[in-house]
């Protein structure tokens, strides 16, 4: 059995690897950065845009602790009431609101992500996304970035009825995939998501393209990797 | 029946009013502003504070989904470790990651707190504290501001096995205090708390001391108050 750099062995699928990789979108597929000069272009402080993001996460997961299924985009624009009602902006606050909230729809993926999209569907694995955003979003993210064929589906937890982490939204995209747990690996960048992934009993991959620590708290992925293009790289060289 | 400002009716208790007031700690007794400057002390933005308190929640609500109940300073450090690793620093890691969790032992009450608690247990309302983080933060905080007497106990959710929102977490303190939900008032200013209180059957007041927003996707809270002695004055009037 092939070991993981974590040292942990990796799940058996075909040859040793996952058959199918799901994919997280915010932040893991798609470049939030372009987020924060929303936040200038509305006349408030760039950095509110991590501790927004941060926030509607915390009372995403908030609401899920108590069996709740909000509306990621719900969410994300009233939090940004919260955050920026305060502070001063250069128009009326709906309209600050839009303008972050078009940041989304506007998004492109990082760098590393079509090339490697392109050459993971040619090695022959299956590609699906799994959101707690919409499947539009990441289904236009995925179109412009000319990758979107590389696709079987999009998926979100609004069809799933539950947000990750909980293990029932991975195991929706199992079942309408009918792929087993043990054959799939879920790809993220939010050590919260790989740590659900683990406890749903997939793989997990956690791409760390800032050089950041993975928090001791969450189970450790099976995979690491600094981009998505060496993550490929890892998978191929493990199909042999 | 008396009712709120939000023009829901206010649960009853003896005289229409909770008997039992619990109280979230963090930011809502203490006053956490002086953390951004312990950020600052060690070369890493101040604005990183905001940031990081997030996602410590977003992570433990993370692991309370998948039915964790996680150290609370753990989360805290860890998570500072991640903020700081990528950043300048005065310090080594280890030394700033102190230095910044020293913080919380340091920190005050708000100005509004320590006469309002005296107020409200003047007035006969039977006090604890329910906290995420350890029991012990509280009494040393409530000690430092002369009102750990007003207090019957400081609970945390360490011994509950659960974090709050879960409704067994306000379970928990309720049973300590031998009270039933339609007797009790939850205090806080994060409408995460206030939400999860509601549907655990308590009441709930939400102190806005920053005159912010409530978010939509919430549960409203029974009351809301600009400060702590406001709210005392409302239940005083209440009580008639």
């Amino acid at each position: 059995m092939a070991e993981s750099r974590l040292g942990e062995p990796i799940r058996q699928g075909t040859g040793g690897l996952p058959r199918l990789l799901i994919f997280d979108v915010n932040e893991t597929l798609s470049d939030m950065s372009p987020m924060a000069a929303r936040f200038e272009d509305v006349g408030a402080p760039a950095s509110l845009a991590k501790a927004w993001f941060a926030g509607l996460l915390r009372d995403g997961f908030a609401l899920t602790v108590v069996g709740e299924n909000p509306a990621f985009a719900e969410l994300a624009a009233e939090g940004l009431r919260g955050h920026l009602a305060g502070g001063s902006l250069d128009r009326d606050l709906e309209s600050a609101v839009s303008h972050v909230m078009a940041g989304f729809s506007d998004l492109g993926v990082h760098g590393d992500v079509a090339g490697a999209l392109r050459r993971l569907a040619d090695l022959g694995f299956r590609l699906v996304t799994l959101s707690n955003g919409s499947a539009s979003i990441a289904a236009r993210l995925l179109a412009d970035a000319g990758v979107d064929d590389c696709f079987e589906s999009f998926l979100s937890v609004e069809q799933a009825d539950i947000w990750k982490p909980v293990p029932g939204a991975y195991g929706y995209a199992l079942e309408q995939c009918g792929v087993r747990a043990g054959d799939a690996m879920l790809i993220a960048v939010h050590p919260w998501d790989t740590d659900g992934a683990r406890r749903a009993g997939l793989a997990s991959a956690w791409l760390n393209r800032g050089g950041s620590r993975y928090p001791a708290y969450f189970l450790s992925p099976t995979l690491e990797a600094p981009s998505l293009l060496d993550l490929a790289q890892q998978l191929e060289s493990r199909r042999g």
